[in-house]
Order: structure tokens, then sequence, then C-alpha cells
């Protein structure tokens, strides 16, 4: 079993019957919905709420029931992977692009689980570029203004276009060496007009399951 | 010649030859964008980027020349209008569903010239709903955070349908009352995942041109 497998393994734990569930997207939530799928075999009950079509898909397909937004108040448990984690559980997430949605079911959830394996601690954020979510309408000049937070801002491009989220948005990865304030950057970051949402999760989990290559787990 | 009208053509004597001119939208900037190609066809040259179709379009009709975002560094002057304007010029935008394109166009701008009838003066802002523009997915969640914030949102439809933002994006009108503190709420507003901007324009301008039904313009 991998890092990122014994992670979501161990997050699955904390899923009790009647819950209902976030499901992240990418390679650490994958195991964590296949978890989720055993345990219901099982007899867990639970329901879901998915921050991706693929990761939608993949809940249906092993009969774990999705629920629509207009039915729920709130999230009991959200289960994600991260980009980098830092001592302070800050973290940066979006390497995959869905990182609006993922922080809306994080946001609404009374617990977030992070799992990661433990390549992605650090000390203080920041060595992997920060993507960040804005409007296709005058990207340029939002460009520019990120760039005058003083990151080198990339267009993330997919076939030689411009990458388009799910939310028919652009992502701009930005690279701005160690982050000292991940709150202060996260202000800013949001004060700017044509940026939607950013990867910086700022005090947003108290629980950050690290899976190793040797096969042990820790809680950070 | 009315009082939006007025004020419009009070605001194109600021614009001058070389200009980069961001134009607005609704029905004040409709007479700005008027009396922009009746002063070009006096000889005035200028370039124009527009915060909707419908201004982009009316302006080409107009002979007005508009540049891509890909050639502009930042804009001289934009004119727009606005649906509240209280005594320290801060501004709710939005009624037209613009507000986050019209929010680019002023961030990026030099000087922002705001142009109303005298209808929209008020000593504190709120007695206009709020516009806010929210992300689609989960979007109920969402309108249970604007809730939180001690303001009744109501999502705004069209023809039985929710409402869509040339961005693609939903717009929840949120009946605040009076607000107390608009860069408190600016902040609060956008902090919540799934917001992707909103109406209160805070500090933004310094400019802003009355017109009145008795046909006199005056400087707030």
């Amino acid at each position: 079993m991998n890092a990122k497998q014994l992670a979501a393994e161990e997050a699955v734990t904390h899923i009790e019957d009647g819950m209902i569930v976030g499901l992240g997207t990418g390679s650490t939530s994958y195991f964590a919905i296949l978890g989720l799928a055993a345990r219901m075999k099982e007899g867990l009950r639970i329901q879901a709420v998915a921050s991706s079509q693929g990761s939608e898909d993949l809940a249906r397909q092993l009969g774990i029931p999705i629920l629509p937004f207009s039915d729920i108040e709130a999230i009991d448990v959200t289960i994600d992977g991260a980009d980098e984690v830092d001592e302070n559980f800050n973290l940066i997430k979006g390497g995959g692009g869905a990182l609006l949605r993922e922080k809306i079911l994080a946001a609404n959830s009374r617990k977030f689980i992070v799992i990661v394996d433990d390549s992605k601690l650090v000390r203080r954020l920041g060595a992997f570029s920060l993507p960040v979510e804005i409007i296709p309408f005058a990207y340029e000049l939002t460009m520019r203004n990120l760039a005058a937070l003083d990151c080198k801002p990339t267009l993330r491009s997919s076939e030689g276009k411009p990458f388009v989220t799910d939310n028919g948005n652009y992502i701009a990865d930005c690279a701005f060496g160690v982050i000292e304030s991940p709150a202060e950057l996260s202000n800013r970051l949001k004060s700017i007009p044509g940026v939607v949402e950013h990867g910086l999760f700022v005090k947003m989990t108290e629980t950050v399951i690290v899976g190793s290559g040797e096969g042990t787990i820790a809680y950070l």
C-alpha cells in the first residue's frame, strides 16, 4: 500500500453512520473514495457531495449516493489531499485545478481531514507555485496585479490553450517563493477584482494525516 | 437633456487625446458612450475597453475603436454609473449584473469617474440590495453563508431560471439594510469561498458627477 493510500485508509476510519461526506479531487482523494466504498460494503451508510465531476462519477460507480447541494445544510466531514502542508496546518492546493470547489466544500464542513504523503510537508509554504483562479475577462490585467504582489504568474495552459477550470475560469500559477504570511497574502489576493479564489487554505483544517513510503501513518 | 445624460456629457469633457477609456454598462454609461462618439466626430482620438458586450457593440457601431486587454497596461479613465453613492464616495453597483467586469475596469483605471442622477445619492448605503456574484456550484451553501452575515439573499432570476452573468455565474441580491461599514463588509464577503465579487465599490473613486432633473450638474 502506498503512502497516499495509507493516509486515505486512515481518514475513512473517521467517518460514521449517517454522515454527509465531502469528496476531494486528485490522486489521494481517489484512494479515500475507494476506502469509503469498501466501508460501505461492510455496512457503513453515508451520503456524499463531490468537488469535481470525476470524483462524483467515481463515487456513483462505487455505489456512494451523491446528494444535491439543495438538500444539505452543511457537510459533516470532507476528506481531501493537498500539494503542501506547513507546520501551522496551512495548505497549498490546486495543482489539479479544482481548488475553488474543494475550498467551498472545506469551508462548509464541520471537519476537514487532509491526507498527504510525507513529501508534501514543508516548514513554510511556497516551493509549490500557488494556483490562483482568475476570470478570463481582462485576465491580462489581473495577471499584472498578481505580479505586483511580487510573484511570477504563469497562465496555466493545456494543449496550447489556456486551461479552463470546472467553473469556466483560468488558473495563474504564481511562484512566490517562501510565503511569509499566508493569511495576509490570502487577503491581498482576494482583494484583486478578477481573482475568484486561490489555493491557500489558511487555518481551515485541524486534522492532517501523513502516510509515508515506509508504511507508517502519523497525525501532524 | 435628462439628468443622466447631463452627468455623462460632463464626464466626457475629462477625456483627452490619446487616452484609453473604460466603458461602463447601463443606461447612464450609454449616454457617456454617445458623448464620447460625439467628441470623436469633433476630432478627439481615443481607444476604449468595454465592461460588457453591449457597451462594446455600441462603441464599435459609433466608431470608437476597442482594444484587446493584451494590448494595454492600464486604463486612463473609466466612466460608469452607480446604483447608490454615499457621502464618502462609496458605491453600490451591479443592478444590471455587470459588476465584476465594471470593477475590474475601475480597479485598473488611473481615474474612475462615476456619473449618476441625484436620486442615487444616499447618506449611507444599503437601501438598494447589494448584488453579489457567486459560483453556481453549491450556490445553496454560499447563499447560507451570505445569510449568516445578517442579510436576506435572493437568487436573481430571469424567465424562471437563475440569471447568469457574462462570466457564467449567479447573482445573489442581498438586502442588508443600512451598511454601517462598507470596507468591513467587503472583506467579509470576499472571504466566503464561492463569492466571486460584490457590488460594493469602496474608495475606488474620487470623482462623482451628479445630474439633476432641473438641468444642473454638480461634483460631489
